[in-house]
């Protein structure tokens, strides 16, 4: 199943892929949708109304997520890549509800940074309300997955100690398209897919998400002791390898630039660099 | 003008503090009521309603706030107890409305720490939306200013190199009891007012506001630089020293222990460390 949240001339509407066309399921948007825990079956009873998938306007998967939680370090090759050693726990920082973008929106480069980079994600969406989950628990709260770029303002990312700074830049970070169950995915809840980024098409990251040290129903266990997850709440796994601050010579988001991130199976988000290069 | 979020029977309720009444201002809570610009003539136009201040039931002042935001690094004598230098920029965090709680509410240890420490923190509640705030505007977006208990999980702070894993657990930080408006204070929107923690009755942190690093104005210029301020939002400015983790011995918060949190002029938090000791 694949769920999007699609704006539309009224405000947005959940829906899912059929074919080639979006069966609307009267709900606002797929967090919504989630909120309802009847949602895996209200999912397959669509409204009357349909429109084309081609050329759909996707707004983020879940507009309005109360929580969302990204992990660092988390792809062997990235860690090695940034000269640190394999953690023993999950790095955890977050963004706000106010950090999304649609899948295929435009990135405005704020005009404070000259270090915008990417950073392609599996990102889990929880369907069910956990605390202190157990293995089963956390599986079963896996709605599906869904694209995130990351997008990292780096110069602010390492002003301090702490990434709050480069990692919560309003309307930065595109998630989507789709949300796609676990059943879709090779390896289900532990999906081993292909994840990359191009820029202007060409290959910056390649790996593979079976090689995340921490899978997403890991993480869910973990994030779970710390935090209720809710529906809706979405849980970013981390980047590979890849990234433009790590590049020999760096290299970083332009007015111009096409920055695409894809994952195997689910889709992926592409975002056109506007605005305030001098 | 003194404003709070109390519990009542059918809810919550948005109250202005006059004499040692309560008079009900109509709105649900502080952050629906600083929603409507038309916020500081509302607030002295109190519908029929009116109880008791005393015995009074606190909500956090602002019960969901869409962005919290915490500053660490902010006063010199902190700074130096950490063994730091002084910084160049703001170091920023960030906690969830879930994180929060109410100014007389119980604390609830998690089982699975023995390393909760307290942190005292002016905390500044925005009333205007503002981005990219120039010195009038950030003075301007300044509703008033309360007391936040940034309550700090130690050794989950610490497993990894960001600190979030240690800031946003579940009902953990104390907000409140009232909102107090810049005009009431010394100093207006760059306070300079005592801040202290007592524990068991024993002073552990005593400063004062004068001495932050980067004021509340310099803050919300700051962080409106990289998100839009909503009204509601939160911005607390940092701890001074003398918190558990940095004493000799350290001290934690246990099961029994009360932790008072106070700033002058202000008020404060008092809260009842329960649960999970062994």
């Amino acid at each position: 199943m694949r769920l999007a949240t699609i704006r539309t001339a009224e405000g947005t509407s959940a829906v899912r892929l059929e074919g080639d066309r979006h069966l609307h399921l009267g709900f606002p948007d797929v967090g919504a949708l989630l909120a309802d825990p009847g949602w895996p079956d209200l999912a397959q009873t669509p409204d009357v109304t349909s429109s084309p998938a081609s050329g759909a306007d996707f707004a983020p998967v879940v507009p309005r997520p109360a929580k969302i939680i990204c992990v660092g370090h988390n792809y062997t090759g990235h860690i090695r890549e940034m000269g640190r050693e394999l953690p023993e726990y999950p790095t955890l920082f977050t963004k706000f509800a106010d950090s999304l973008l649609g899948a295929h929106d435009d990135i405005a480069k704020p005009s404070e940074t000259e270090a915008l980079d990417w950073e392609v994600e599996l990102a889990v969406v929880i369907g069910r309300s956990v605390r202190r989950a157990d293995e089963a628990e956390a599986v079963a709260a896996i709605a599906g997955f869904t694209v995130m770029n990351d997008i990292s303002v780096r110069d602010w990312q390492f002003r301090t100690i702490e990434w709050t700074q480069g990692k919560i830049w309003d309307s930065s970070t595109p998630l989507g398209p789709y949300l796609v169950t676990p059943d879709e995915l090779d390896g289900g809840v532990r999906p081993d897919l292909m994840v990359r980024t191009l820029v202007g098409g060409e290959a910056m990251q390649e790996d593979r998400t079976g090689t995340l040290l921490f899978n997403p129903v890991d993480l869910v266990r973990y994030v779970s002791t710390i935090v209720r997850l809710n529906p809706g709440d979405i849980i970013a796994t981390g980047t590979p390898a890849g990234v433009g601050h790590a590049r020999e010579p760096r290299r970083y988001l332009n007015d111009g630039d096409v920055v695409a991130t894809h994952i195997e199976g689910i889709g992926g988000c592409r975002n056109l660099i506007v605005g305030a290069r001098p």
